[in-house]
């Protein structure tokens, strides 16, 4: 399936339920985080604050289920092929159809995901190692902090592709134009800088293989919004299921330094 | 004054009234806009929309007067120069002390200021034809729409600068890398596109010398809230006076490319 729109008619048919990646090649895709509207404003404080792990892509207005910047005419609540519900920060429940617990409050947010750099990385001549593995991304929660907002704080967490200095280097540059997809890396080197014991064991994803010569290279990750959920506790959030993504009618290269 | 802490002191006293052009070189300045809590949700899902007019560098909590991103310990009430009170669209009142009108369930928006972005441009060799004839750069409302968002909404307004089209070439990748500050050009060429009739009559601002071989080069502009308020009528706003800015603790250089 090329088109987003036949993508989405599938997923809201329940005809898809997997992940997204590999469909509609060369749209965005987008992590959603719904939430009740009094918890709408301080959420959007703290993307704005913390923008490289959390980059707005849309914001719906309040009570509708419309992406109208992204995808005018799409449903949030069906067209995602599997979402996850946290209620005071404890994911409860995992879904295909959020139909039952959307609520009629909800602003939904779609925020930028890994991706559409990953395409320009390949494009580079890059490596993305877990791609080549045929396994997600490893991700790690950090001890930085975000800046808090509001009701919301919690921990950055951060993607890892290994790579050689130069080509870290390389990727800097290339990510950089990226800025709305999370944008240059925030680390490149000694993962105790970040907080992280072990290259071996992310708290989300899959380990890959760091060859001779390589180093972690680390950029700020669109899951940081579910730990911020888990360290702060807000009534109920639905989000999507990781590599669950929404496919938008918005190709790749629009969302390239503007 | 060379540093922010002592032209914001300065200011608080009462003792500099007039535009922060030329103060604290090479610290960021900033647009202020602050709302009533009932209209700050749509005001920054507004901004965020419109990233290229309303570039957001910091929020407040609501009910504080403190920018704690950009100035720690700082008055918004107090620490900028001077002061424009608008009722339900219309500016009925220009203040040096913003206290007595300050609401205490106002939330107050720093966005970023072309100050920066000039500085860049100066820096790379290119002309700033406003700053060399010693006035202020002219400024016009456009037939363009920004993006809506709940009750915001309004016309796209717009700086001009001229230059060769070769200037406009570098000063398109001069100002890409400050998106925090307008980003690149909006438009180079043709006023018409924009819906401008005369470059001579800039809405805002002075008219400026265009000289053979230059053509006008168009950014997004900073006083777009304020027609943009104009045009949506909240029951009130505070901004700051046009030229009379914000000054933050933070180097220009840290809004670069991130």
């Amino acid at each position: 399936m090329e088109r987003p729109g036949d993508v989405r008619a599938a997923i809201r048919r329940g005809e898809w339920t997997a992940p997204t990646a590999g469909l509609a090649t060369g749209f965005v895709q987008a992590n959603l985080v719904a939430l009740p509207a009094a918890d709408a404003f301080d959420f959007l404080r703290f993307c704005v604050a913390n923008p490289k792990p959390c980059p707005v892509l849309d914001v719906t207005d309040p009570g509708s289920v419309e992406p109208a910047q992204l995808a005018p005419g799409a449903d949030l609540r069906t067209d995602l092929p599997r979402y996850r519900v946290h209620r005071h920060g404890e994911l409860v429940n995992e879904t295909t159809d959020a139909r039952a617990v959307w609520r009629e409050d909800f602003v939904a947010f779609l925020l930028g995901c890994s991706f559409t750099f990953e395409r320009a990385l390949l494009a580079a001549g890059l490596p993305v190692r877990h791609l080549e593995a045929g396994v997600n991304v490893p991700m790690f929660r950090t001890a930085t902090a975000c800046t808090p907002a509001g009701r919301f704080s919690g921990p950055l967490v951060v993607s890892m592709r290994p790579m050689t200095p130069a080509q870290a280097i390389r990727a800097t540059q290339v990510t950089t134009r990226y800025a709305a997809v999370h944008g240059a890396p925030v680390h490149v080197g000694d993962p105790g800088e970040l907080g992280i014991a072990d290259l071996g064991a992310p708290d989300y994803g899959d380990p890959v293989e760091i060859r001779a010569g390589e180093v972690p290279v680390f950029w700020a990750c669109g899951v940081t919004p579910q730990a911020v959920a888990a360290a702060s506790r807000p009534e109920l959030m639905v989000t999507h299921a990781p590599g669950h993504m929404f496919v938008t009618d918005v190709p790749d290269e629009t969302l390239a330094a503007l």
